[in-house]
C-alpha cells in the first residue's frame, strides 16, 4: 500500500523547499492510546494513516520527498522509519536524530545546518508531527505565499484563526498595515505582537475582537536565516552548534557529539527568537487545524455520529451522547454517557469527562511514580525486526507472539535464567539453536534449552508469528547476551 | 481454608430444619462481571466470600450443614460445587437439579418433595443464594421466630423495612392486629396484604406510611405446608410432580423425567401461593439485607472510600466520588467521575452512570443477539477437572492456559482438525500420547498431532498449569472426540 499523492503544482516553487517534520514529542496526553515510547505521532487519528504519515503526505505535497527531513530522537527513529517505509528511499539520509528532548529551538538550529549544508539558499517548512490539517490545496497555497516571505528574509509563522476562547495556545496579532505579500485571497503580515497563553477572560477578548491568531507552530524560513537569528537571540544555542560542527569535523565520536548537544539551554523557538526577532511575519490561514492536544479534542478532527459520539472497535452502547468511546479487541458496553471519553487498551483503561482529558498527564505522572509499566509501552512492543506482545505473564513463566518481518532477524542471543518453546502459528522460521540451523513450518516446535546460543529469522516472504513460552526463575528482558547483531545492539563483553 | 463458624445455640431448634439454597439465576444484571454461565451467586460481593459461600456459612448458622439443599440446575452444578467444596460431605446427596429454569414455584416443590422424604415434620428455610445480609445473631433469631410460627402450620415471609422508595420490589403490609408470636424485639404478624413492584408514587406513599416490607424472598414453612398450598393454589404444578413422583418409583430415565419437568408452568412461590393463601405471616426483620440487584446497589454493601467510592483491583483515580470502579488485572484510571460504574474484566468493560445500572440487561441482551461470547461465559472457562484460559485467538492458532486440579484428568480424545502443544509451566503433567504414558515437569513440553488420542492429567498434589498452542484449520470446542472420560462426557458414536 502506497500513500504517494500525485506531484503539485507546488512542487515546482521557484524555491528549494526542505520541509521538518518536528517528531521528538513523547505522548502523554493520548495515555493509554500513546505511551512514552509511543507518542501521538503514531496514532491513526482523523483518517486511515498516522499522524506522522499524513504530515508525511501533506508537505509531499509543497516538497519534493527526498528534501523532508525529520528530526526526531534514537528512541522513535525506528518506528517512525516503520511508518514512513513507503519513502525509505527518499528519508535514508535525512534523519536529524537528538540524543535528548532540548524542545524546539536546538532540534530546529541542527535541522537548519544539516539543510544548509545540502543548499544554501534552501527554505524550510517546519511542521509538528501530530498536528492535523485538513484541506491540502488551502495548506500548499499558504506554504506558496510564506515562502515567497520567506525568500524576502522573514521569519513566517502560520496563524489559525480561533474558533473559541483556547487558553492552550499563544497568539499573535498581525500588523495589518504592512502587508508583505498576497496570493489569491491569501495576506502576509508583519507581526504586531506575540502574546503567550492567555488566561480565560483575555482569551475571550481575543476571539471577539478578531485578528488575534492562534499560533500553529508551523513555520517557514531559510535555513541561513533562521540560524542567523538564533546566533542573534540565543547566542548559547549558536555556540553549541559550533562546538557540534567543530567536532564533527575533527572526527569525534557521536558520543562526544552528543555530550555537546546535552549542554544546549532548552528553548522554543517562539520565545527564543520568534517574540524577539524583528522579521517575523504571519500568513493568516484558511485550512482548518487542529492539534488535538487531548483526547477531547478528537471532536475537532474525527466523524461523528447524530449523537455526536465518536466510537472506535466493539462498542455496544444504549443511549450516550457527545462522548469518545475507544475499544480494541474487547467490548465495550456504554450506557448513557454524556461527554465522557472511555479508551480501552489492551493493558489499560482510562475513563474521564472530556472536560477532564488534560488531566491524563497527571495519571501518567503517577503510573511513572509507581514505576508502572503501562506509562512507559504497550503490551505490544516494536523492535527492528518486528514486535512482540506479552500475552501472559505469572510466577516462573511468560508467554508472547513474536512478530517477524519478512526478512527481519533477532540477534543471535542466549539466556542464562529461562529456557524457551516457540510454536510457528504463521509463516516460515528460520532456527538457530547451538551448531544446527532448521526451518519450521506452522504447528512445528522446537525447545531453547537455558545457556543455549540461538536465533530467530524469518526467510520467507510472509510474516511470521510464533508463540514463545518461556520458563525460569527470572524472566526479565535483560536476561540476554547479544552475540551477533543486524542492528548494532551486540552485548559488551 | 475453611469458612465454618461454631455451632450456635440455633443450631439446636427444637424444629428440623432444612435450609434450601436458591442458586438457579443466570447472571445478566452483574455483566460483564457475572455472565449467563456464572451468576451472581458466584462473585465476592460484600465480602471475602462469594455470595454463596456467605448465604452457606449463614444457614449452617441456624441448622446442621448436612441438612442443606442447593436448588440450581446441571450448568451450574459443578461450579457451585467447587465452592462449596468445604461442605462436600455435607451436602453431596442434596443438590436438586432443575433441567431448566421455572420460576421459584416449582424448584421449592422439588426440594420440598426431597425434603419431606427425610422428615415428615421438616421445616424450610427458603433463602436465595445471591443476597447479603448482615446480622448474623439477628438472622438466626428471625428463623427462630419464623420457624414457631411455620411449625404452627403458617407461610411466614421476612419483612425488611424499606430505606427508600424502592419501585423494584414487592411490598407486604402486616396485620398488626393478628399477632402471631413475638420473640425479643421481634414480632410476628399475619399479612394484611402483599403489593406487587409499586410505581414512584406508590413506593413513596409506602415508605412515608410505615408498616410497609419490602419481600425479601425468603421464606420459613413446613415442607408439608408448602405442598398442600401449592396443591391448592397451583395445581399444574402438582401434577407435575405427581407424575415426577410416578415416573421415578417406575425407574423411568433421567430424560423421561426431565420431559415431564419441562411441562411444568413457570410461576413464582410470590404470585402462585403467597399473595393467595390464608396462612401467609410476616416477620420484620432488624438484620440489614440487600439483594445487590445491580452494580449502583453495590454500594449498599461494600466499604466506601472517604469520597464515597467503592474501588477494587489496580485504579489510578484522580479526585472521583461516589462511584464504583472495578479493575482486574489492567489498570483503570478514572478522573473527575461522579455516581457512576467501571467495570473492567479480561474480555469486556462497562462503563455508565449509577442510575442506569439496571440497563444492564439491555446490553446482554444485545450481545446474545449478536452471538457475542463475552454474554455467556468469561474467557476463563470452568470445568470438572479444572479452568481454562483463552490467552489469544486468530486465523489458524489459539493460544490457552490450562489449570487441572490435584488428581482431576481430562477426558481421552481426538481432534480432527487441530495439533496442540502442551509447555507445562507449573506442577507436573501425565500426558497420554498414542500408547505412550509419561510425565512433563516444569519447561518441558510435548506435540500431540491431528488425529492422535490423548490425555492430560494431573498426577500431583499442586495444581497443573499448561500453556496450550493449538493450530489448525478450525479450533472450535466442538472438534473433540471423547474415549473415556471421569465426568460422562463420552462422545457417542
Amino acid at each position: 500500500m502506497s500513500f504517494r499523492r500525485p506531484r503539485t503544482a507546488n512542487r515546482d516553487l521557484q524555491f528549494p523547499l526542505y520541509p521538518v517534520i518536528m517528531a521528538g514529542g513523547s505522548g502523554t496526553r493520548f495515555w493509554p492510546l500513546s505511551r512514552h515510547l509511543f507518542p501521538k505521532q503514531l496514532l491513526r487519528i482523523g483518517g486511515e494513516q498516522t499522524l506522522i504519515q499524513q504530515t508525511m503526505q501533506r508537505v509531499s505535497g509543497c516538497a519534493k520527498p527526498a528534501h523532508v527531513f525529520i528530526s526526531t530522537n534514537a528512541a522513535q527513529a525506528e518506528l517512525i522509519k516503520g511508518q514512513l517505509a513507503d519513502w525509505k528511499d527518499d528519508l535514508k539520509d535525512n534523519f536529524v536524530l537528538e540524543p535528548e528532548g532540548r524542545n524546539t529551538a536546538p532540534a530546529i538550529a541542527l535541522a537548519a545546518i544539516e539543510i544548509l549544508a545540502r543548499d544554501p539558499e534552501a527554505l524550510m517548512l517546519v511542521v509538528p508531527a501530530d498536528h492535523v490539517v485538513t484541506g491540502q490545496r488551502d495548506f500548499e497555497s499558504a506554504v506558496k505565499l510564506a515562502s515567497e516571505l520567506a525568500a524576502d528574509g522573514y521569519l513566517v509563522t502560520f496563524g489559525i484563526e480561533p474558533v473559541r476562547p483556547e487558553t492552550g495556545y499563544g497568539y499573535i496579532k498581525p500588523n495589518n498595515k504592512v502587508m508583505l505579500g498576497k496570493q489569491g485571497r491569501l495576506r502576509g503580515y508583519r507581526v504586531r505582537k506575540f502574546v503567550e497563553k492567555p488566561n480565560a477572560a483575555k482569551a475571550a477578548q481575543y476571539l471577539k475582537a478578531g485578528n488575534y491568531f492562534w499560533n500553529s507552530g508551523m513555520f517557514v524560513w531559510r535555513a541561513a536565516t533562521i540560524l542567523e537569528e538564533i546566533r542573534r537571540y540565543q547566542p548559547a544555542v549558536a555556540k553549541t552548534m559550533d562546538r557540534i560542527a567543530t567536532l564533527k569535523s575533527a572526527g569525534a565520536s557521536r558520543q562526544a557529539i552528543d555530550d555537546a548537544y546535552r549542554a544546549v539551554p532548552s528553548v522554543s523557538i517562539d520565545n527564543g527568537v520568534m517574540e524577539q526577532s524583528s522579521k517575523s511575519a504571519v500568513v493568516p490561514v484558511s485550512f482548518k487545524w487542529s492539534d488535538v492536544g487531548s483526547w477531547g479534542s478528537l471532536d475537532e478532527v474525527a466523524a461523528k455520529s447524530k449523537a455526536g459520539n465518536v466510537m472506535t472497535g466493539r462498542v455496544v452502547d444504549i443511549g450516550s451522547a457527545d462522548s469518545i468511546v475507544y475499544a480494541d479487541r474487547r467490548v465495550v458496553a456504554t450506557i448513557g454517557l454524556r461527554d465522557m471519553v472511555v479508551v480501552d487498551t489492551p493493558d489499560a483503561t482510562l475513563v474521564c469527562p472530556k472536560s477532564r482529558a488534560q488531566d491524563v498527564k497527571k495519571i501518567v505522572d503517577i503510573l511513572k511514580q509507581q514505576q508502572a509499566p503501562e506509562h512507559l509501552e504497550h503490551l505490544t512492543v516494536h523492535r527492528p525486526w518486528g514486535s512482540y506482545t506479552v500475552l501472559e505473564e505469572g510466577p516462573g513463566f511468560k508467554v508472547k507472539r513474536v512478530t517477524v518481518n519478512p526478512g527481519g532477524r533477532l540477534s543471535l542471543q542466549l539466556h542464562h535464567k529461562r529456557s524457551e518453546h516457540w510454536v510457528v502459528i504463521a509463516g516460515t522460521a528460520r532456527v538457530t539453536r547451538g551448531e544446527e540451523v532448521f526451518d519450521l513450518q506452522i504447528g512445528q516446535s522446537t525447545a531453547i534449552p537455558v545457556e543455549t546460543t540461538h536465533r530467530l529469522e524469518n526467510p520467507g516472504l510472509d510474516t511470521l508469528h510464533i508463540i514463545e513460552v518461556q520458563n525460569g526463575p527470572y524472566l526479565g528482558e535483560d536476561d540476554i547476551v547479544r552475540f551477533k547483531d543486524e542492528y548494532g545492539r551486540v552485548t559488551k563483553h
